[in-house]
């Protein structure tokens, strides 16, 4: 090796070292963990506010938020199809439905236009820094963008709830969380390995939690565990949920400056199950191959599952 | 060996091989393949007939009868509870469960009575020959019932459908299937090596199946994808649906003497998909310890995930 081949060497070796030290010194100290480096990129698509209401006995019923982080794979439209039917027999519901994605699908625009439920329509991908990790923290881009639309937009009066889009609800729960003060909380079943993650309750007050994985976690809940009154989430200063796989819930409910004694137990002191982490079996997504359906409805059937996002 | 020893080897060892064949004979002659060889046990728990109805706009509507086949498992409420809400915003069903037991589940009578929703409930198990076969013949037993019970109780007017517990509907499709004569077809989503299976069209007529299982069928389609008039099922001679496992529809509809020719097409033509062949990822059947909880809420809450079939 020549000196200037051993210069050119370390200025490469050298500077590769710099940058790698810098960046990891940069996600290190330049914010809080699980903060993401650079502002993400949020995109709003459409919404429907509100439906018209005058003189019903819906007029003053507290609005509930429900937040539903989803993403492009074969199973997708059934999925949303299947929620947001379920969600059409709520009353005052306002259906957040945000993509990691940097544009919206347009059959989810159709369906939540026909539907006939007020929505907003988010595009918020994941950093892609967030991508490689062994634990991708999926869904919290999306939910992010979420909270930051209901603290500018949402009613006072209203309530926060996150429903992922295969999970599956007994709709009385909707009437259980729609009076949330502060953070209301039930039982999640179908999670971990308890099978249920549920507030230990004792005189009516919560005491603990019995969840599979404590994980050191001050709030041991899922996500579809809890509802947080707008009002109160308006009030507090740095409310954030990190890009921590796991440390989602808890991460967000200690920015809330909650205490556990403030939590509102809900489904008869937290005996009954009203919500489940259901997990819908993945499919693969194929090509296919057409050859000799040309001429018949096959060609357009397959197109039509492409934009829903069956096939590739 | 003794001469006696000897003697008692052979009427053991002859005796089984001839009970070994005679059941195989009788199994193989006695019936008609995939027909059980003894009567099927049939329970009948509870029905709620019809809602009452007098000068609605639903009167003399058509009623479709949903079969859904059901059997214990950590999933089995959140997938009833979350089908049925959905066919609760569906004017004029009729929803059969029938469970894979010999006594109906209390939680099931429970979600049913509560929906309000016209029912029969079913306690059907599979006959125990078929539980040891290698591809087991699920649900079969339970929509033999069922179909007995239509073709006993069912409005002529009627339309039967077969829809698992964990599909996903869309509840457009049964505007589709109400007008049914003979059969209807429809595409399903989510199923197979295409993603997808579905009458080939051309015409407005059906000439074929775009499925990724053949396997010799002349009905290459999946249980949601076809609904049945209640009056022609009952001009029916013959109506089975054989224990062969992947060959149940198949089996069903050529019992009916249907001819492909005859098939009504549905869903624009065979091109939108309206009902996905989802499947809930399995959760284990845990035995829970309960030590530190006996004086608090986790005690009632397990009791009730017990009586929901979540745990042991």
């Amino acid at each position: 090796m020549t000196r200037r081949q051993r210069i050119v060497m370390v200025v490469i070796v050298g500077g590769s070292l710099i940058y790698i030290i810098l960046t990891q010194v940069y996600l290190v100290f330049g914010g809080a963990p699980g903060e993401p480096p650079t502002p993400e990129v949020r995109n709003f698509c459409s919404a429907v506010i509100k439906k018209n209401l005058s003189g019903t006995e819906e007029d003053g019923m507290p609005i509930i938020y429900v937040v539903t982080p989803t993403y492009r794979r074969p199973e997708m439209i059934a999925e949303l199809t299947r929620l947001g039917q379920t969600l059409t027999m709520v009353q005052r519901v306002h259906w957040i439905v945000a993509e990691d994605s940097s544009t919206c699908t347009s059959a989810i625009t159709n369906l939540l236009q026909r539907l006939g439920l007020p929505y907003t329509h988010l595009a918020t991908p994941m950093p892609d820094i967030y991508r490689k990790e062994r634990y991708v923290p999926r869904g919290v881009s999306n939910r992010r963008a979420a909270l930051a639309w209901v603290k500018e937009n949402g009613d006072d009066n209203g309530v926060l709830f996150f429903l992922d889009d295969d999970n599956a609800i007994d709709i009385r729960l909707f009437d259980e969380m729609r009076s949330t003060d502060k953070v209301s909380m039930w039982p999640v079943g179908l999670i971990g390995d308890y099978t249920v993650s549920s507030p230990v309750v004792n005189d009516g007050k919560v005491v603990g939690f019995y969840d599979g994985w404590p994980a050191g976690r001050k709030f041991q809940v899922d996500m579809a565990g809890f509802a947080v009154g707008v009002a109160y989430l308006k009030k507090q200063k740095k409310v954030t949920m990190p890009y921590i796989a796991g440390h989602e819930e808890d991460g967000f409910l200690k920015s809330l400056n909650l205490s556990v004694k403030d939590i509102e137990v809900r489904a008869d002191g937290c005996t009954t199950i009203l919500v489940w982490h259901t997990r819908t079996a993945k499919n693969p997504s194929r090509l296919l191959k057409l050859d000799h359906h040309q001429n018949d409805n096959i060609k357009l059937l397959t197109d039509n599952m492409r934009e829903m996002g069956m096939i590739k």
